[in-house]
């Protein structure tokens, strides 16, 4: 079409677009649909992750589809959320896949491992970078199908009744950290403790652990480890950018119209930087209010994060030549996080250095 | 209830659950609503934008609500998007408040300030920090709702022809910046010239300019500038975190059912983190490339970063003293800065300063 043309037809087109369309008749089915969390609604902003999913779904639909979340032990426990949605017991979840990888280390991936990528840089992997068809392909056999519904940033690293000064302080010192940044800690000498939430305060009050990680500042607080440890440290280097993810039933989703399932995929996307966005908005006045109370902020030492970065990639290589896999994604992974690395240092980096304040 | 009886009833409700509801008719409207955009088409990334709210909305409704995007000048020029939505001419835009910072400086902060907020903070000021509220009080003067749509992060600060070693080499540079950007320039002695995309190449390699700003590396690479100046400057700090905006017009937004209007908010945000997602995802390469092609990458020097901030935040004091709206939201804005700051100073910039490489 010539511009001309176009420019008439589009001009005739302004009056239509304001009368609507005629009014007809459509047939829709209803869905009640379960959904599993690993999370306690005493966490707003994590659960908050899967109350959005469902809530945006359901006004999107007029209330045709409702999702209904459960709490961590209503159904099935914290970390069973993916066995019931593989086995139908529940249509949906919002857990973190990294809970998982007693099954396959490939599940750390879709959460974040220690020195991964940060929550822009996860984002972009999984939706444009060809992290989200490695991980759905890998899901595949797992019976269930997952989308990014969430993210908490950079987390703090973790409550000590001690300062750690170098890597020799680490030596021995009894922590709380589960998973691959357990893994590497105990590399580094930790002793490491892996712990359920109740446990964690009363271990670190009697000095059964000397230190605990959790997430940061706002879901921290709720837990009180600042009545009984002092230094409060960060970076988090082993979660750089958890990510929570939305499971679905592979055979609920095959089931569901194509409308429905794509309302869900939007209301993930739309649980994803909302939940990001809720953090960033609580985190900053908890951490005032915990820095009032006397908690005092220590960066982990340079030897530390080296070290730590190190034995990061060398565990990586060897559960690499364990598992195809692992190995596979690992490759397309550690290609895009440093081409990433390279462009978030320029713009990105630069202008936080020279803006943010000195802490 | 209590927690046994619960978990029977929870167990109860597996079986019905995979069971879908009864087939009934729902009467739904069809909508062809139209979308004018900012941008040609060949800008992929910002274009997509406006494409992923059209997309998702198409497929959530099953065709029922179908949005169809118009480039800049196939209904109205890009910078007209505003008042074409305002007046009914379209129903919806997609842009960049900034745009529209002459008709009040407040549209600014819906977009970006130099030195303002990164992408992090805008969500979390915008969906949780009352930014949202604030702005679409505002917008209600100008008869549209608007949501966030977009971002690209922070932008890089320009093409060069010659080097800037201090604030003095900025005197009388004739450099191409528009909005806030240019008016702090302007202050540091910038002899600052507002130029439509297309002259700015020919400006540019006939030395009409000596500099100017784009976006980054993925869309400049497009317009070819590394090809006539050859020192690419970061940060863009006039541009930490430009937000792009879906605009609707209001009586339209107030017409639509509510499902209809939930849909788009969801898709709005959906879009929201996937362009800021596929920069991460096109940048590093793009970047790679230049750098093969000789661009020389060049770090603004620190006494421009700091006389610029300086200036920034007093042409804010002048113009909220000159606007009570402006004044309202910067009071807000700047108090979430703060805060928002040091927070961002702790896990997320030390963990970036550790991990990523120096360039």
């Amino acid at each position: 079409m010539k511009r001309r043309e176009f420019i008439k037809k589009a001009a005739a087109g302004v009056a239509a677009s304001t009368v609507f369309g005629p009014v007809y008749a459509q047939t829709r089915r209803r869905f009640r649909l379960r959904m599993a969390t690993s999370w306690p609604k005493s966490l707003d902003t994590i659960y908050g992750g899967a109350q959005d999913v469902a809530d945006f779904v359901k006004a999107a639909t007029d209330g045709m589809v409702e999702i209904r979340p459960f709490a961590a032990n209503e159904i099935v426990g914290a970390l069973q959320v993916l066995d019931a949605v593989q086995q139908g017991t529940v249509d949906l979840g919002h857990t973190a896949s990294y809970y998982y990888i007693g099954k396959s280390p490939t599940f750390a991936f879709d959460t974040t491992l220690p020195f991964g990528l940060t929550v822009r840089q996860q984002n972009a992997w999984w939706y444009f970078g060809g992290g989200g068809e490695l991980m759905n392909k890998f899901y595949a056999d797992f019976g269930v199908i997952g989308f990014p519904a969430g993210n908490t940033g950079v987390q703090m690293g973790g409550w000590f009744r001690r300062e750690i000064n170098d890597l020799e302080d680490l030596k021995g010192l009894k922590m709380r950290i589960p998973g691959l940044g357990g893994k590497v800690m105990s590399r580094l000498g930790v002793d490491v403790q892996v712990l359920g939430a109740p446990e964690i305060f009363p271990a670190l009050e009697r000095g059964v652990i000397d230190a605990t990680e959790w997430v940061g500042p706002y879901d921290d607080e709720k837990l009180g480890f600042h009545k009984v440890a002092q230094f409060y440290y960060y970076p988090g280097w082993w979660e750089p950018a958890p990510q929570l993810n939305l499971y679905v039933n592979l055979k609920t989703w095959e089931s569901l119209p194509k409308d429905v399932q794509e309302t869900i995929k939007s209301a993930a996307a739309a649980a994803n930087v909302r939940m990001m966005a809720k953090y960033d908005a609580q985190n900053p006045a908890a951490l005032k209010r915990l820095l009032a109370q006397g908690t005092k902020l220590r960066k982990y030492p340079n030897d530390v994060l080296r070290e730590a970065e190190k034995q990061a990639f060398e565990l990586y290589e060897e559960m690499a030549s364990q598992d195809k896999t692992f190995r596979e994604i690992f490759e397309s992974w550690k290609k895009f996080r440093e081409e990433n690395y390279r462009w978030h240092a320029t713009a990105e980096l630069s202008y936080a250095q020279f803006a943010f304040p000195k802490v």
